[in-house]
């Protein structure tokens, strides 16, 4: 898409980066505190290692997308590996590759930085992301369990 | 299991260790090379931030089963989240609670460091090893998509 | 959908009938002989028990889907169950509601004729049927194993 | 195994038939009324076309497992298929084969009487049964929707 940026997220972008990660929670029916939000904030522009990165789509200079992703540590390699945690594009731009330019600028990024792989999990019946990934990924298969509090 | 002893993995266990990763990675159809094993064994006895470390279960003295697991940063909490990605219990010994007991070590871990769930990833297909994680954690929606090289 | 008539197929249908029913096995990239068509078609329109009926979808009286669905004892009921087996709409007409007025109209067709209960079975990936079917039925944790010759 | 027999269904069954398709209707956490019971006796015994079959298995004489199949129409081929509904063995046999003999004698009925393939639908954390049908049949890629009364 002609006018599609995808550039890292910088201080400024503190009001947009909200509004983006709030649709995408709701997306999952979910919430987090102010606190989240705040110290998330300040991780993903610390550039440290063991933290998330996030990267922002902007269309005209309006943000419209991002990505939150993090380097770790795979035993079968001696690389890292990279997990691509959150995706989001706005529900008005969906359809125009936002989502696609966002998967592919972390994938280059992590090569990059030496890092070969990256993977994201989705939900099953998460049906519009699915035709998006089977495009551009292999579908493993693997589930995922969890063991909470 | 009485004689049942889960402890960290020691330098003095390198032959055993290598042993039953051998044995868990022959199972996935795959191997690794020499030095992967090298970096790898290195990285889990350094106890420094961002490593995998690694349980050992054994029975009389005889180790028989391992967990490799990792803390990483997770976006929708303050506290990271523990990964497990390895898990293995030699066949011989299996239907004795090693498996069980492994993840129930890496949990009560995790929570001792703050870390307050943990998850992994297992093929859909791995029927053994789902009737147990049934009864001790709890399947999600997720799967996972992965882009390679 | 205004102009959306569900009607019963009739003998006249013999070309239009042909035309959809190669586009959905297209859709499953397969084929089938000739003479499937020809005794396919004579036992849609034989009215016997045990065969496949077969109701289609017209806007301003061009044919633009079918469904054609079955009958069959359930070992678990005294009333028989009904098969859906092969669902189709003109990808031009897709989101016109076509395939929703074919599965209503099969399930009505079912109930006045003493049958409670309609099912079918699609493709895990078939992500557009899908978003369809979770709005107006429920997905079952049924997969389905083929031994075939 | 030395002493499997399978063979059909015969009217002295009643008894024993009653106690295996019960025990699987648990396994299910299902019941049905008694005059299913007696209603889907008769019928299996009837010889009709469109009535279920049944297999029995029994070892020293003694009932210990069933199938219930049926023959419908398959739109794709002249030839109908087979559907195996039902398929049990007493808990105390598993492991020896009684599954596995049963499948395939339903198989073979079914391809005698000129159905060339046979389906089941499971659930997919039927394990202990995915474990067989792995080795004996292929998963196809489709899952079930219902749509009730």
């Amino acid at each position: 898409m002609k006018d599609l940026v995808i550039r890292p997220l910088a201080a400024s972008d503190s009001k947009e980066w909200r509004r983006l990660w709030t649709a995408y929670l709701e997306y999952y029916e979910t919430s987090v505190p102010v606190e989240v939000y705040d110290v998330s904030f300040q991780r993903l522009l610390s550039d440290e290692a063991g933290e998330y990165q996030c990267l922002i789509a902007e269309i005209e200079g309006k943000p419209v997308g991002l990505a939150h992703f993090l380097y770790h540590r795979f035993m079968w390699t001696i690389e890292d590996t990279c997990y691509l945690m959150d995706l989001f594009a706005d529900p008005e731009v969906r359809g125009k590759g936002v989502g696609r330019a966002l998967i592919e600028a972390v994938h280059s990024a992590a090569k990059q930085d030496g890092v070969p792989s990256t993977y994201w999990a989705t939900q099953e019946f998460n049906y519009k992301g699915r035709m998006l990934y089977d495009q551009v990924a292999s579908r493993t298969p693997f589930i995922i369990y969890e063991k909470g509090d």
